[in-house]
């Protein structure tokens, strides 16, 4: 930090910021500066200043953007004497974690949008920030413009939370929406979506709940002071879902959501993490979160439901988030505090089978008699209540809808067993969660 | 601040805490501070500790609450020596003003639910606390337990905000709603609201928008870094809404909610803050906000739409926005640091007659040739593109609907004034407002 002299905002506090990665959001986080920084100065007194930019391949880019220089070397700008601070916009794993690690071992705070990175490494990274009393902020990291780990860090510190859910994943989300309101069918609305930019030539991370799966593990480290990482979370996606689902799912008046799902047992303290599509009720707030908006609702003893909606991505709703924290860090760094990250518990977690839930599930049959006794007893055996159920004739055979009351996972597991070896089954649907009112 | 030496917490910081007001508030807040503490001193290493309670009739309380004496003089309370930080949640505002002032004067952090307080002095106290360097937190002040005060001041800072749209009293949104889905009128659906406990005997600070107005002026300090106090917000209520004019917006595929608005003009920086009733898209993120939820949508330049939802009211709720504000200063106070509030500067406001809107406005005219010429040639006189229109008969009479394209609200009152003389005109409804999509 360096007081700026000759500057024209006199005796204001000048931080130095080092861009690594000048894409989409670094590129939207310059410009941003450039744009609010006369804003900011006058309401926070801290000048911020980008006095470096680190690109991949320098051909791409003018040797000055905004008075900063353009580099290629990542590591030189994250340790930089005249850099103060690091914003890292770069992506990927390995030398964004090195830049990252680099930055707060030379002092320096750092704010990043890279969430599978802090998905997997936080803990490290949570430990080195801390001992050195410097801050690590991600925001972007998880749901781009929207702001959740600042309320959840600090508004919501005190509160039992008990449930997040989350629309975490906006491609997804535009999908299903497509399925839902133009009757599409999974692969035209993946095309569609591919289309207009919102799913990648390779959507495998949006559509198998990957990203998703990164994005509730960061919010279960807030949520319940536990630690988390993607590979705690079970997955599963959007892939197999059929138009019938979704059509079927609206009679019984609910849409297909693909949610990032954190549970905390009141009780035991025991966790449960996942990422999977559901059933949520129309009147619920996320039935209304439509195309590639991103919502999280937090559920807490005392707050009761809190839902935070927005943009979850793009360059400019996440360069605003990177805005925010580099303000608070640069403002924290000025004042010579920085803000507790508090500390995370080894988490005990829940089996996915011991989860309990209602659900959905379709089964064609032949239609003859019996076959709904037949199919009656499998729920019977395995403890499993029905609350409501639908028949349609289709050809010679029959498709049945079950919703179930709630159940636990392991024991829908063993119906499903059960109908795959019971003759009068034609096909077995998957089962879909049902989110309560 | 002290070191609770005897404490089985061992060396962890205690900070004391003077509870003023113990009503729905106050007692949900010790009752939370009691259920959790062990939690956040887990995860903060502050201990939370209600040492003074003040309240109005000790005859109606027992002389200790969870080990904290119970007392009558609020006064002396916000200025003990043994209290740390205040939380000042006995409402009104002339002795919670003396109390706000005391505390702050005496150097201790206040964290207050006031939202009439702020909306009227916030000025006065904020320059006391910045003097002094310590907190003025008041995120309860604003839609109870929805994190929405913090993520404006810090996580938006430096967010181009261009304007906000809240449903931000739960008591008018519960009767919208039950106007909406019951087709009740407005008188049976406010004695339902009553019944319920939702609207009190006296409704008129819910129903007229002055309770709105309140938190509309605060929400626009921290959008547009302006000082925004009450008495400069526009106000109109929901009280002269009828089920016609519900069954008419939701014929035009909108609902009516009451909204607080707060506009900033782009390049005059000119700020306009009002409450009114509004016409919402079916498919805007508002319109599936129903009962008494609150939710706050955030229009910035980078960051898009952002919304924030939840329970804007209620003694759980509302404590657990004051928890996370007491421990935010608590964690603070311990630190030595305090959030900055940031500077504010002089409004420059738009008169209600120069902002713009789409409208819609309903008329009872005679039945007969010309009719429809006439009211068009009123709009066309004054400047008003009508975008869609429709009729119907109401014996010998007719009701015609009309929705504006983009208006001057001084034009849509001159042509009100206009209808009131022209003679096939019987009844002139008040225009309703629209937000776009």
């Amino acid at each position: 930090m360096a007081k700026a002299a000759n500057s024209p905002h006199g005796d204001l506090s000048t931080v130095r910021i080092g861009v690594v990665g000048h894409g989409v959001v670094g590129s939207a986080f310059t410009a941003l500066v450039a744009r609010q920084r006369d804003v900011i100065a006058a309401r926070t007194g801290v000048l911020l200043d980008v006095v470096r930019i680190a690109v991949s391949d320098a051909g791409k880019h003018p040797a000055q953007v905004g008075g900063a220089d353009v580099v290629t070397d990542a590591m030189a700008v994250a340790t930089a004497k005249d850099v103060d601070l690091v914003v890292e916009a770069m992506g990927g794993t390995t030398l964004a974690g090195e830049v990252i690690r680099a930055a707060l071992e030379a002092g320096k705070p750092v704010v990043t949008a890279n969430k599978a990175l802090l998905a997997a490494r936080s803990a490290e990274f949570f430990k080195i920030a801390d001992e050195r009393g410097i801050d690590l902020l991600f925001e972007a990291a998880v749901c781009g413009g929207i702001p959740l780990i600042r309320p959840l860090r600090e508004s919501l510190r005190g509160e039992p939370i008990r449930r997040v859910l989350g629309i975490v994943n906006g491609t997804t989300n535009f999908i299903l929406t497509k399925m839902t309101e133009d009757g599409l069918d999974y692969a035209s609305a993946l095309r569609g979506a591919q289309q207009l930019g919102y799913a990648e030539a390779d959507p495998t991370a949006d559509v198998e709940g990957l990203d998703a799966a990164a994005k509730i593990a960061i919010v279960a480290n807030f949520a319940f002071g536990v630690h988390v990482v993607a590979d705690d979370v079970s997955v599963e996606g959007i892939s197999k879902l059929s138009a019938g689902d979704i059509a079927m799912a609206h009679k019984f008046g609910y849409v297909i959501k693909l949610l990032g799902v954190a549970e905390c047992d009141v009780q035991s303290g025991a966790v449960s993490v996942r990422v999977h599509p559901a059933l949520v009720p129309l009147k619920h707030p996320l039935a209304a979160v439509r195309e590639a908006f991103n919502a999280v609702l937090v559920e807490g003893e005392a707050s009761g439901s809190l839902m935070f909606y927005g943009r979850g991505a793009g360059g400019d709703p996440t360069a605003s988030s990177v805005l925010g924290d580099v303000i608070d860090a640069a403002v924290n760094l000025r004042k010579g505090t920085h803000a507790s990250l508090g500390t995370f518990a080894k988490a005990m977690f829940t089996s996915v089978d011991d989860t309990r839930s209602e659900f959905m599930l379709s089964l064609e049959v032949a239609d003859k008699p019996g076959v709904l006794h037949a199919v009656t007893g499998v729920f019977a055996r395995n403890k499993v209540s029905i609350r409501a159920a639908e028949q349609d004739g289709i050809g010679n055979d029959a498709r049945l809808v079950f919703l179930t009351h709630d159940a636990r996972t392991a024991d829908m597991k063993a119906c499903l067993d059960e109908f795959h070896r019971l003759d009068v089954v034609s096909k077995v649907g998957g089962f879909i969660r049902i989110i309560g009112d």
